[in-house]
This record gives C-alpha cells, structure tokens and sequence, in this order.
C-alpha cells in the first residue's frame, strides 16, 4: 500500500509543493521560487531536490509513493509530456517536464495544465463533490477553464478544451483580446474586463453629471474589480450597471457550457469569485433565463472551495486519475 | 465469439432494425411500422418478435448475439433504461424499454437516445472515423446533439447534455422557441428556422420593390429551406442574405461548442445539412472568426456520412461501448 503522493503546482513565481495521502489528506505543504535563470535549466533539479527532502522529512522511500503529480503552467501535451512553449517559466520551446523529472527523481510523473489540475482539484477535494461531469470556470486577470466530461479531463484535438474565456460575447465590435479576436469573455468577465467596463461606464456618467458615490469617489485609475463589487453592495447605480452587464453575457456564456454539457455543477473561482453573491445572484438569474429549461435545473452554479489549493490537489489526483482507482 | 448486434432505431413511425456484424458491418436491414395504438402497448412485443424472426432467417441463436442496442426518442434514463415520457410512441409516462425487452428476448438490452446513437453512429461508422472527441449537429426540423468526450457519450446531470439547438443566441427580441424560451440556435439554424427567416427577409424585399428572383418567383408560402439554399446557390441575394445570416449565427454557436470540448471534429447532419457547400462555406468562415484560434485550427467541420442510418449504427454500438470492446 502506497502512502501518499507529492504534488507540485509549478507557477511562474513560486513552485507550490504538498505531500498528499493517497486519499487527498494534506500531510505537507510547502513552497519554493521558481528559478527562470538560465532558461528555467534549474527547475527540474529544484523539483527533484526539495520533492527529495520532504520524503526524507517524513522518513518516506520511493516506494512508498504512488509518483508526482505536476500542474503546469500554459498548453501541455500530456502524450508526450511536454510543457509547451513555457516562456513563464523562462524556457525556451518546449520542456520535456514528464521524462526530465522521472530521470532527476526516479519516481512516476504525471503532468497537465494548471487550469485542468484546480478543476480536478475542486472536483476530488472541493466544489465538485467527486462529480463525473463537471466545469471549472476562472475568473481572474484572464478567464480560464477546465472541462470533466464521464470523470475525465477532456484535453480536445489541440489541447485548447476549455478555452471558454475565448468564447466571443460580442460578436461585432468588442474590445480586443490577447488572443487577436475581439468581444471575448476575457474583455467583460476578467478582473481586467471589469475594469475596462467600469471605466467605460464612469466616463458616460461623468458626462451627465452623475452623483453616483462610485463616479464620485473614484478617479479612472483607482478602479479594481473589487471596488465595483463594493459599491454594487452599497447599490450604487452605477457599479450596479457594471456588475449587471458583466453577469448577464457570463450567465450567458455559462449556459452555453450548460447546454452543451449539462454538468452536475459548475464551479467559478478565480479571484473576481471573491465578490460571491454580490456577483452570483445576477449571475444565476441571467443563466436560469438563457440555459435550456431542463439544463437550467440540472446543472448548479457553486464557488469554488479550495481557493489556491485547487492546483495542488489536483496534480496530485492525476497519480489517481491515470490508475483507473 | 459472438457473431453478431441487434440494432434497433425506434422512431414515432417506423422502427429501423438491422443485424450487425460485431465488427459494424450490415448484414440485413428492414424496417416495420411503429403501432403506437393501445398506448404503444405492442411496441415491446412487435421488437421482440421481428427480431426473432431475424434471427432466424439467419441461423443465429441467442448465444451468438451480444445484445440488442435500441436508439430511442426523446429523453431517456439510461441507468433505469427508460424512455422518459414516451407521448411520440403513444406511451403515456416512462418506458420501461430496458427491462421490458430483455424479458420479452432473453437478450442483452442498451438504450439511448435517438440523438446520442446518431452521434455514436458517425464515430463508429461514418464521418467521426472513431475519434474519442466529437460532436454531432441535426439541422434538421430542430436543432439536435450528440457529445462524445474521451470516448463516451456525455449524457449530463438531467440527461441534457447536447441540447445545443437551445443556446439563446439572440439574448433579447428573439423569435420563440418550442422550449419556452426565445432566440435559441433552433429558431435560426433548423428547417424551421430558416424557412422564417427567409420570410421575414422576403417580406422587406417585396417592400423595396426588390427584383431578386426569390422574391419575384415564390410566394410567402412556397418557402423551404432547400429553395433558399437553391435560389442562394444562384447568387440571389436575398437568399444569401438568409444563408449568411443562419450561417454567421451557427458558426457562432459552433465555436462556443468547440471552445469548451475542442473536439476533433464537428460532425454535421441533418436535412438542412443537404446543402452541402453553399451551407458550409459560410459556416466554416464564421467558425473561424469566432473561435480561438488554436481551437479554429484542430477542430474540423465535417458533414455526416450515414444519413438516416446513424442511429441504427449507433445503436448497434451501444453494446460495443458497455462491454468496453
């Protein structure tokens, strides 16, 4: 019997790393920089040394652990267990994590994107309660996703499931995106996209004179997401307007997700979900009048729980999801 | 080794029947009337006895047939293997087709519904070419699915899953949709749809006096969604107007679909889906300007191969999906 597992959420800053039991108790958790010098040359040998001396730590062998499960940031091709294209972490081209990691360690190696990894982690340890068809929506600078389709991450043809922050909302004159579309998801319902529509919808109350507190308190460079949630709390008229624009296209987006899949729940996290009901209530009246009547019954729209955690977790259950247990 | 699979597509006015080689190849097909009387009271009993009959024609006995796959209509649980309100089978209340027809045969029974088998149909035998990652679009009187991820058919918390003739996309003002709701793809993208449109699009033309011949040769009530894509094909420009107008709107739903699972292909069928190039051209060119990119680059739209002989296809397969073959 296999004791546990190590998890790694490899991120441009920092490497979050636990020691997990085989049944997702956390044992440990730790964190070490990311070191991008030398082309990111050093990140494997970091993983392998501190994955090494946790397990000395807890006086584990090798033999007691089921592998490591690693979260990586950006397009992953887990055939091959590449990284691709992992300029966050200052490698140029594509990094053989998977193999590179095995050599250094030893140990078996999972791998798959970040964003896949929180939504394998809400489903085994928060939110998602075990649930076989699941999505994980993230709402934070941008707006990303995770697809669990039958109890499986569903990578698609590119890799690119689950690219909902690229579903185009405003299909004629939207704001560009980084991805070179225009009207994305990402331009309304990210943290940045709040923004820009607070911004937007200041500048008009401005010309009419508006005594919203909002317009008032606030000067264009002082906006946040966090601060239109605030003032939509207070029912400022304005933030109101905001916040009712970005829930109405997201509770639509939401319900083409819904349509199509009719998962058991989809969960939202991200920092913009911190504004919780402020943020779900319109949310969920948007989805419930735009998903098909059945969908709208069926499929339930919950917070993420695990916050940060998610990613941790989650690499640690692809040691599990690839054992068939 | 098992010779052979019962299939069996049921519909509100025929039943499709065929024998199958465990391998999908057709080794008889026919078909008998659907007697819906006595509250679709015989229907059970009219399967069991045809497929008696077939097996004896062919010399088979129970022992060489792995089971009997029926594709059904409508809604259907498949862990009870029922037929959720059956009304089109003249069935008052669920079917209870799983069990009913395993007593009645002594065989195996799998069921699913019509939409789904059709859509397990082109994977196994037709345009999907056994991909795991695939989605089946109906253009037909409605607007239907089939969601195939990692291998298996996706049916959804409330067996919903694939309902994406009900995506709201003319959030307001849109014209109303039989599943209470306004705007859904099915009112733009169906036979149904296209026909109103096309009426909608006559009827401004005639005001402007407008010499398209469209408008000159057909009536109001003439209209079909062949003759659009006919008189489109000739370069009218009022039925071109129309063809953009569904396509920009499909190829848009299209992308949303493709965003979220990234299959490797979207498959296509349908009546509506008959015309071929002059539909799909400019289908593609809206897929392409909507989706992400890397998701416009490896998911493919496809037309279907099998016509009306996927669900019967499908079916068949449903006993191959089960045993995990």
């Amino acid at each position: 019997m296999k004791k546990g597992i190590v998890a790694i959420d490899l991120g441009g800053t920092t490497i979050k790393c636990a020691l997990l039991s085989s049944l997702g108790e956390l044992i440990e958790k730790w964190e070490i920089p990311t070191n991008k010098s030398d082309g990111g040359g050093h990140i494997v040998q970091d993983i392998a040394l501190t994955v090494e001396e946790a397990l000395h730590r807890h006086r584990w062998d090798k033999q007691d652990v089921l592998g490591i499960g690693v979260g990586a940031p950006g397009a992953v091709d887990k055939e091959k267990g590449l990284v691709l294209g992992a300029v966050n972490l200052g490698w140029k081209g594509d990094l053989p994590l998977q193999i590179e990691l095995e050599k250094a360690t030893g140990l078996r190696v999972e791998i798959d994107n970040d964003a896949n990894c929180a939504a394998l982690g809400e489903k085994w340890k928060g939110a998602g309660d075990g649930e076989p068809n699941l999505v994980c929506v993230t709402l934070g600078t941008g707006v990303g996703g995770g697809v669990i389709a039958n109890d499986r991450i569903v990578h698609g043809a590119g890799g690119a499931a689950g690219e909902i922050g690229h579903m185009t909302m405003i299909p004629m004159g939207g704001a560009p995106c980084n991805c070179g579309k225009t009207g994305c998801l990402e331009t309304i319902a990210s943290a940045t996209g709040i923004v820009r529509i607070a911004q937007e919808k200041r500048a008009k109350a401005v010309k009419v004179e508006s005594l919203s507190p909002f317009v008032m308190d606030l000067s264009e460079h002082d906006m946040t997401s966090q601060l239109v949630f605030q003032y939509a709390q207070q029912q400022d008229d304005v933030a109101l307007e905001v916040v009712q624009e970005v829930s109405e296209v997201l509770g639509l987006a939401l319900s083409y997700i819904a349509n199509t899949l009719n998962p058991t729940k989809i969960v939202i996290g991200g920092g913009v979900s911190k504004a919780g009901n402020t943020l779900m209530y319109p949310v969920k009246t948007a989805f419930q009048k735009f998903a098909y009547p059945n969908v709208a019954r069926t499929t339930d729209l919950v917070f993420a729980q695990l916050g940060n955690d998610a990613g941790v977790y989650g690499a640690g259950y692809l040691l599990l999801e690839n054992s068939g247990a």
